[in-house]
Protein backbone atom coordinates (compact mmCIF):
# COMPACT_ATOMS: atom_id res chain seq x y z
CA UNK A 1 0.00 0.00 0.00
CA UNK A 2 1.77 3.14 -0.73
CA UNK A 3 -0.76 6.18 -1.74
CA UNK A 4 -0.77 8.02 -4.75
CA UNK A 5 0.09 11.63 -3.28
CA UNK A 6 2.16 13.82 -5.72
CA UNK A 7 3.49 15.51 -2.45
CA UNK A 8 7.14 15.39 -2.52
CA UNK A 9 7.95 16.57 1.14
CA UNK A 10 4.83 14.63 2.92
CA UNK A 11 6.27 11.34 0.95
CA UNK A 12 10.11 12.03 1.90
CA UNK A 13 8.94 12.24 5.43
CA UNK A 14 6.63 9.09 5.32
CA UNK A 15 9.29 7.17 3.51
CA UNK A 16 11.79 7.97 6.31
CA UNK A 17 9.16 6.99 8.68
CA UNK A 18 8.10 3.96 7.97
CA UNK A 19 11.85 2.71 8.53
CA UNK A 20 11.14 3.22 12.18
CA UNK A 21 10.95 0.28 14.34
CA UNK A 22 7.04 -0.43 14.73
CA UNK A 23 6.09 1.98 12.12
CA UNK A 24 4.31 0.40 8.99
CA UNK A 25 3.26 1.72 5.79
CA UNK A 26 0.38 2.64 7.13
CA UNK A 27 1.34 4.03 10.26
CA UNK A 28 3.90 5.88 8.77
CA UNK A 29 1.74 7.87 6.46
CA UNK A 30 -1.06 9.02 9.21
CA UNK A 31 2.48 10.11 11.43
CA UNK A 32 3.57 12.37 8.06
CA UNK A 33 -0.49 13.84 7.59
CA UNK A 34 0.02 14.78 11.68
CA UNK A 35 2.76 16.38 11.93
CA UNK A 36 1.91 18.27 8.53
CA UNK A 37 -1.14 19.22 10.09
CA UNK A 38 0.40 19.91 13.54
CA UNK A 39 1.58 23.44 14.56
CA UNK A 40 5.31 24.26 13.42
CA UNK A 41 6.55 24.59 16.68
CA UNK A 42 6.25 21.13 17.79
CA UNK A 43 7.49 19.69 14.86
CA UNK A 44 10.26 22.14 15.14
CA UNK A 45 10.65 20.76 18.71
CA UNK A 46 10.67 16.90 17.49
CA UNK A 47 13.27 17.89 14.37
CA UNK A 48 15.51 19.55 17.58
CA UNK A 49 15.13 16.50 19.96
CA UNK A 50 16.06 14.26 17.54
CA UNK A 51 19.11 16.35 16.78
CA UNK A 52 20.37 16.24 20.41
CA UNK A 53 19.71 12.72 20.80
CA UNK A 54 22.38 11.87 17.87
CA UNK A 55 24.90 14.60 18.58
CA UNK A 56 24.77 13.72 22.68
CA UNK A 57 24.50 10.17 22.69
CA UNK A 58 26.65 7.52 21.93
CA UNK A 59 27.15 3.88 22.61
CA UNK A 60 29.17 3.56 25.86
CA UNK A 61 32.88 1.90 25.07
CA UNK A 62 32.33 -0.26 27.81
CA UNK A 63 28.95 -2.33 27.49
CA UNK A 64 27.66 -0.58 23.93
CA UNK A 65 24.42 0.67 26.50
CA UNK A 66 23.73 4.12 25.04
CA UNK A 67 25.58 6.87 26.72
CA UNK A 68 25.30 10.81 27.22
CA UNK A 69 28.87 10.90 28.14
CA UNK A 70 32.04 8.77 27.70
CA UNK A 71 30.09 5.59 29.59
CA UNK A 72 26.89 4.81 30.41
CA UNK A 73 25.50 5.58 33.93
CA UNK A 74 25.81 1.93 34.95
CA UNK A 75 29.26 1.13 34.11
CA UNK A 76 30.42 4.60 35.71
CA UNK A 77 28.17 4.16 38.73
CA UNK A 78 30.50 2.68 41.88
CA UNK A 79 27.88 1.29 43.57
CA UNK A 80 27.11 -1.40 40.92
CA UNK A 81 28.41 -5.38 41.48
CA UNK A 82 31.27 -5.42 38.67
CA UNK A 83 30.93 -9.58 39.40
CA UNK A 84 27.98 -9.40 37.52
CA UNK A 85 27.16 -9.13 33.54
CA UNK A 86 23.87 -9.14 31.89
CA UNK A 87 23.78 -10.02 28.43
CA UNK A 88 21.16 -8.33 26.68
CA UNK A 89 19.31 -7.73 22.76
CA UNK A 90 19.35 -4.04 23.11
CA UNK A 91 19.03 -1.56 25.47
CA UNK A 92 15.59 -1.82 25.64
CA UNK A 93 15.57 -5.02 27.39
CA UNK A 94 18.34 -3.22 29.78
CA UNK A 95 15.69 -0.85 30.70
CA UNK A 96 13.26 -3.28 31.30
CA UNK A 97 15.52 -4.98 33.39
CA UNK A 98 16.53 -1.98 35.25
CA UNK A 99 12.74 -1.52 36.02
CA UNK A 100 12.66 -4.62 38.20
CA UNK A 101 15.48 -2.94 40.84
CA UNK A 102 16.03 -7.16 40.97
CA UNK A 103 19.65 -6.74 39.39
CA UNK A 104 22.54 -4.79 40.68
CA UNK A 105 25.44 -6.11 38.39
CA UNK A 106 26.75 -4.88 34.78
CA UNK A 107 25.29 -5.47 31.08
CA UNK A 108 26.38 -6.65 28.54
CA UNK A 109 24.27 -5.38 25.24
CA UNK A 110 25.03 -7.04 21.73
CA UNK A 111 23.42 -4.82 19.62
CA UNK A 112 21.28 -7.68 17.87
CA UNK A 113 20.90 -11.83 17.93
CA UNK A 114 22.42 -14.35 15.52
CA UNK A 115 20.79 -14.65 12.43
CA UNK A 116 21.67 -16.57 9.49
CA UNK A 117 18.49 -15.67 7.34
CA UNK A 118 19.38 -12.22 8.11
CA UNK A 119 23.00 -12.24 7.62
CA UNK A 120 23.64 -11.55 11.28
CA UNK A 121 26.81 -13.54 12.41
CA UNK A 122 29.05 -13.50 15.60
CA UNK A 123 31.12 -11.15 14.26
CA UNK A 124 28.02 -8.21 13.55
CA UNK A 125 27.47 -8.56 17.11
CA UNK A 126 29.37 -6.90 20.24
CA UNK A 127 30.62 -10.44 21.36
CA UNK A 128 34.65 -10.42 21.16
CA UNK A 129 34.96 -7.80 23.95
CA UNK A 130 32.10 -9.75 25.82
CA UNK A 131 35.34 -12.40 26.15
CA UNK A 132 37.55 -9.97 27.39
CA UNK A 133 35.39 -8.49 29.74
CA UNK A 134 35.41 -11.78 31.59
CA UNK A 135 38.63 -11.68 32.40
CA UNK A 136 38.54 -8.80 34.68
CA UNK A 137 37.17 -10.51 38.28
CA UNK A 138 33.34 -11.48 36.62
CA UNK A 139 32.31 -14.54 38.32
CA UNK A 140 28.92 -14.57 36.31
CA UNK A 141 27.26 -14.16 33.06
CA UNK A 142 23.65 -14.05 33.07
CA UNK A 143 22.48 -14.61 29.68
CA UNK A 144 19.05 -12.39 29.33
CA UNK A 145 17.80 -13.18 25.43
CA UNK A 146 14.12 -13.40 23.87
CA UNK A 147 13.37 -17.70 23.99
CA UNK A 148 13.07 -17.00 20.17
CA UNK A 149 15.00 -18.96 17.83
CA UNK A 150 17.17 -16.39 17.49
CA UNK A 151 17.21 -15.67 21.03
CA UNK A 152 18.42 -19.41 21.45
CA UNK A 153 20.90 -19.64 19.36
CA UNK A 154 22.52 -16.60 20.51
CA UNK A 155 22.17 -17.89 24.11
CA UNK A 156 23.73 -21.24 22.76
CA UNK A 157 26.70 -19.41 21.04
CA UNK A 158 27.45 -17.08 23.53
CA UNK A 159 27.31 -20.00 26.48
CA UNK A 160 29.67 -22.10 24.06
CA UNK A 161 32.22 -19.13 23.94
CA UNK A 162 32.21 -18.94 27.65
CA UNK A 163 32.17 -22.07 28.69
CA UNK A 164 34.95 -23.14 31.49
CA UNK A 165 35.97 -19.41 31.99
CA UNK A 166 32.78 -18.10 34.02
CA UNK A 167 29.63 -19.46 35.50
CA UNK A 168 27.39 -18.88 33.18
CA UNK A 169 22.89 -18.65 34.10
CA UNK A 170 20.09 -17.80 31.77
CA UNK A 171 16.80 -15.83 33.20
CA UNK A 172 14.57 -18.62 34.52
CA UNK A 173 11.58 -19.97 32.56
CA UNK A 174 7.90 -20.53 33.42
CA UNK A 175 4.40 -19.07 34.13
CA UNK A 176 4.12 -15.30 33.81
CA UNK A 177 2.66 -13.79 36.70
CA UNK A 178 -1.53 -13.92 36.62
CA UNK A 179 -1.33 -16.75 34.19
CA UNK A 180 -3.21 -19.92 35.00
CA UNK A 181 -1.12 -23.53 34.46
CA UNK A 182 -4.77 -24.34 32.10
CA UNK A 183 -4.21 -21.21 29.50
CA UNK A 184 0.04 -22.17 29.26
CA UNK A 185 1.11 -23.29 26.24
CA UNK A 186 2.82 -26.52 26.90
CA UNK A 187 6.59 -25.34 26.33
CA UNK A 188 6.09 -22.86 28.92
CA UNK A 189 4.37 -25.78 30.89
CA UNK A 190 7.11 -27.88 30.72
CA UNK A 191 9.29 -25.51 31.74
CA UNK A 192 7.74 -24.32 34.57
CA UNK A 193 7.73 -27.61 35.78
CA UNK A 194 10.94 -28.51 35.22
CA UNK A 195 12.52 -25.35 36.91
CA UNK A 196 9.80 -26.07 39.83
CA UNK A 197 11.27 -24.41 43.39
CA UNK A 198 10.95 -25.72 46.63
CA UNK A 199 8.25 -23.76 48.60
CA UNK B 1 5.51 2.53 32.09
CA UNK B 2 8.08 4.68 32.07
CA UNK B 3 11.98 4.36 32.57
CA UNK B 4 14.13 5.18 34.65
CA UNK B 5 16.89 6.31 32.33
CA UNK B 6 18.89 9.38 33.38
CA UNK B 7 19.38 10.53 29.74
CA UNK B 8 17.69 13.97 29.44
CA UNK B 9 17.89 14.46 25.58
CA UNK B 10 16.87 10.26 25.00
CA UNK B 11 13.63 10.88 27.52
CA UNK B 12 12.49 14.36 25.89
CA UNK B 13 12.63 12.82 22.32
CA UNK B 14 10.92 9.42 23.74
CA UNK B 15 8.18 11.74 25.27
CA UNK B 16 7.82 13.79 21.99
CA UNK B 17 7.48 10.23 20.33
CA UNK B 18 4.70 9.21 22.45
CA UNK B 19 2.63 12.20 21.49
CA UNK B 20 2.39 11.03 17.45
CA UNK B 21 -0.48 9.02 16.24
CA UNK B 22 -0.05 5.11 16.66
CA UNK B 23 2.70 5.36 18.75
CA UNK B 24 2.58 4.30 22.77
CA UNK B 25 5.21 4.87 24.94
CA UNK B 26 7.17 1.40 24.46
CA UNK B 27 7.05 2.00 20.66
CA UNK B 28 8.50 5.32 21.07
CA UNK B 29 11.24 4.30 23.84
CA UNK B 30 11.78 1.98 21.13
CA UNK B 31 12.12 4.06 18.11
CA UNK B 32 13.91 6.88 20.67
CA UNK B 33 17.07 3.88 21.21
CA UNK B 34 16.82 3.51 17.66
CA UNK B 35 17.79 6.30 16.71
CA UNK B 36 20.42 7.00 19.28
CA UNK B 37 22.24 3.97 17.72
CA UNK B 38 22.23 4.92 14.15
CA UNK B 39 24.18 6.98 12.14
CA UNK B 40 23.53 10.37 12.32
CA UNK B 41 23.31 11.39 8.84
CA UNK B 42 19.90 9.45 8.80
CA UNK B 43 18.77 11.14 12.05
CA UNK B 44 19.79 14.27 10.02
CA UNK B 45 17.92 13.41 7.43
CA UNK B 46 14.72 12.29 9.28
CA UNK B 47 14.91 15.99 11.27
CA UNK B 48 15.58 17.80 7.60
CA UNK B 49 11.73 15.99 6.49
CA UNK B 50 10.86 17.20 9.34
CA UNK B 51 11.27 20.61 8.78
CA UNK B 52 10.87 20.08 5.31
CA UNK B 53 7.14 19.16 5.60
CA UNK B 54 6.55 21.78 8.69
CA UNK B 55 8.28 24.63 6.00
CA UNK B 56 6.15 23.83 3.10
CA UNK B 57 3.25 22.14 3.92
CA UNK B 58 -0.25 23.57 4.80
CA UNK B 59 -4.08 23.35 4.65
CA UNK B 60 -5.84 24.00 1.35
CA UNK B 61 -8.00 26.85 2.12
CA UNK B 62 -10.93 25.16 0.27
CA UNK B 63 -11.01 21.93 1.60
CA UNK B 64 -8.71 21.40 4.05
CA UNK B 65 -6.95 18.47 2.30
CA UNK B 66 -2.91 19.04 2.86
CA UNK B 67 -1.41 21.18 0.39
CA UNK B 68 2.16 21.66 -0.93
CA UNK B 69 1.07 25.28 -2.75
CA UNK B 70 -1.56 27.22 -2.64
CA UNK B 71 -4.57 24.58 -2.84
CA UNK B 72 -4.55 20.71 -2.91
CA UNK B 73 -3.63 19.15 -6.12
CA UNK B 74 -7.34 18.16 -6.23
CA UNK B 75 -8.76 21.34 -6.19
CA UNK B 76 -6.39 22.50 -8.33
CA UNK B 77 -7.05 19.60 -10.78
CA UNK B 78 -9.47 21.11 -13.61
CA UNK B 79 -10.43 17.32 -14.62
CA UNK B 80 -12.31 17.04 -11.30
CA UNK B 81 -15.98 16.81 -11.09
CA UNK B 82 -17.10 19.76 -9.31
CA UNK B 83 -20.43 18.06 -8.67
CA UNK B 84 -19.97 16.21 -5.88
CA UNK B 85 -17.77 16.77 -2.97
CA UNK B 86 -17.12 13.48 -0.30
CA UNK B 87 -16.70 14.79 3.26
CA UNK B 88 -13.98 12.89 4.78
CA UNK B 89 -12.68 12.73 8.84
CA UNK B 90 -8.78 12.91 7.79
CA UNK B 91 -5.93 13.31 5.04
CA UNK B 92 -5.41 9.37 4.93
CA UNK B 93 -9.24 8.95 4.68
CA UNK B 94 -9.15 11.14 1.54
CA UNK B 95 -5.84 9.02 -0.07
CA UNK B 96 -7.47 6.04 0.80
CA UNK B 97 -10.49 6.84 -1.35
CA UNK B 98 -8.03 8.12 -4.26
CA UNK B 99 -6.39 5.26 -4.31
CA UNK B 100 -9.53 3.13 -5.07
CA UNK B 101 -9.82 5.22 -8.67
CA UNK B 102 -13.10 5.35 -8.17
CA UNK B 103 -14.24 9.12 -7.74
CA UNK B 104 -13.25 11.74 -9.38
CA UNK B 105 -15.15 14.64 -7.69
CA UNK B 106 -14.16 17.24 -4.67
CA UNK B 107 -13.76 16.45 -0.90
CA UNK B 108 -14.01 18.39 2.17
CA UNK B 109 -11.92 17.23 5.02
CA UNK B 110 -13.37 17.78 8.73
CA UNK B 111 -10.17 17.77 10.58
CA UNK B 112 -11.77 15.05 13.18
CA UNK B 113 -15.12 13.50 14.17
CA UNK B 114 -17.86 15.22 16.89
CA UNK B 115 -16.90 14.08 19.94
CA UNK B 116 -18.81 15.67 22.90
CA UNK B 117 -16.58 13.81 25.53
CA UNK B 118 -13.43 14.53 23.77
CA UNK B 119 -15.03 18.22 23.71
CA UNK B 120 -14.67 18.43 19.78
CA UNK B 121 -17.69 20.17 19.15
CA UNK B 122 -19.08 20.74 15.20
CA UNK B 123 -17.48 24.63 15.97
CA UNK B 124 -14.00 22.88 15.97
CA UNK B 125 -14.28 21.12 12.74
CA UNK B 126 -14.05 22.97 9.04
CA UNK B 127 -18.21 22.15 8.77
CA UNK B 128 -18.82 25.79 8.08
CA UNK B 129 -17.90 26.38 4.84
CA UNK B 130 -18.96 23.08 3.56
CA UNK B 131 -22.28 24.91 3.60
CA UNK B 132 -20.87 27.68 1.51
CA UNK B 133 -19.34 25.06 -1.02
CA UNK B 134 -22.53 23.32 -1.37
CA UNK B 135 -23.75 26.45 -2.42
CA UNK B 136 -21.82 26.90 -5.80
CA UNK B 137 -22.98 24.10 -7.88
CA UNK B 138 -22.85 21.22 -5.89
CA UNK B 139 -25.26 18.45 -6.42
CA UNK B 140 -24.16 15.55 -4.31
CA UNK B 141 -22.49 14.82 -0.68
CA UNK B 142 -21.04 12.06 0.09
CA UNK B 143 -20.50 11.31 3.37
CA UNK B 144 -17.73 8.84 3.77
CA UNK B 145 -17.46 9.11 7.83
CA UNK B 146 -16.27 6.13 9.75
CA UNK B 147 -19.27 3.68 10.64
CA UNK B 148 -18.28 4.63 14.65
CA UNK B 149 -20.27 6.35 17.13
CA UNK B 150 -18.85 9.89 16.48
CA UNK B 151 -18.58 8.74 12.75
CA UNK B 152 -22.06 8.15 12.96
CA UNK B 153 -23.14 11.43 14.79
CA UNK B 154 -21.07 13.42 12.90
CA UNK B 155 -22.71 12.32 9.32
CA UNK B 156 -26.01 13.00 11.20
CA UNK B 157 -24.78 16.71 11.75
CA UNK B 158 -23.66 17.37 8.53
CA UNK B 159 -26.83 15.65 6.85
CA UNK B 160 -29.04 17.51 8.77
CA UNK B 161 -27.26 20.98 8.31
CA UNK B 162 -27.33 20.31 4.28
CA UNK B 163 -30.66 18.75 4.51
CA UNK B 164 -33.13 20.36 1.77
CA UNK B 165 -29.70 21.94 -0.09
CA UNK B 166 -28.48 19.08 -1.94
CA UNK B 167 -28.78 15.56 -2.48
CA UNK B 168 -26.62 13.91 0.57
CA UNK B 169 -25.58 10.06 0.70
CA UNK B 170 -23.53 8.02 2.46
CA UNK B 171 -20.62 4.98 1.98
CA UNK B 172 -22.37 1.63 1.30
CA UNK B 173 -22.88 -0.49 4.24
CA UNK B 174 -22.35 -4.87 3.82
CA UNK B 175 -20.06 -7.36 4.01
CA UNK B 176 -15.92 -6.57 2.72
CA UNK B 177 -14.44 -8.64 0.29
CA UNK B 178 -13.62 -11.90 1.03
CA UNK B 179 -15.99 -12.38 4.43
CA UNK B 180 -18.33 -14.92 4.79
CA UNK B 181 -21.39 -14.24 6.12
CA UNK B 182 -21.26 -16.76 8.62
CA UNK B 183 -18.48 -14.81 10.32
CA UNK B 184 -19.58 -11.14 9.79
CA UNK B 185 -20.73 -9.51 12.93
CA UNK B 186 -24.84 -9.43 12.95
CA UNK B 187 -24.90 -5.12 12.01
CA UNK B 188 -23.02 -5.78 8.84
CA UNK B 189 -24.55 -8.78 8.03
CA UNK B 190 -27.88 -6.79 8.82
CA UNK B 191 -26.45 -3.87 6.99
CA UNK B 192 -25.54 -6.15 3.94
CA UNK B 193 -29.30 -7.28 3.95
CA UNK B 194 -30.99 -3.83 3.69
CA UNK B 195 -28.09 -2.92 1.09
CA UNK B 196 -29.09 -6.12 -1.21
CA UNK B 197 -28.56 -4.81 -4.74
CA UNK B 198 -30.33 -6.44 -7.72
CA UNK B 199 -27.60 -8.93 -10.05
Amino acid sequence: MSFKVPYSHLRRLANQLKRLPGVGERGAWRIAIDLASSPPRRVRELAKALIAVTEKTALCPKCHNLAEGEACWICMDPERDRSKICVVEDPLDLFSIEGTGAYRGLYHVLGGLISPWEGVTPSSLHVGDLLERVQEGVSEVILALPSTLEGEATSQYVAKLLKGKVKVTRLGRGLPVGVEPEFADPITLGDSLRGREEV
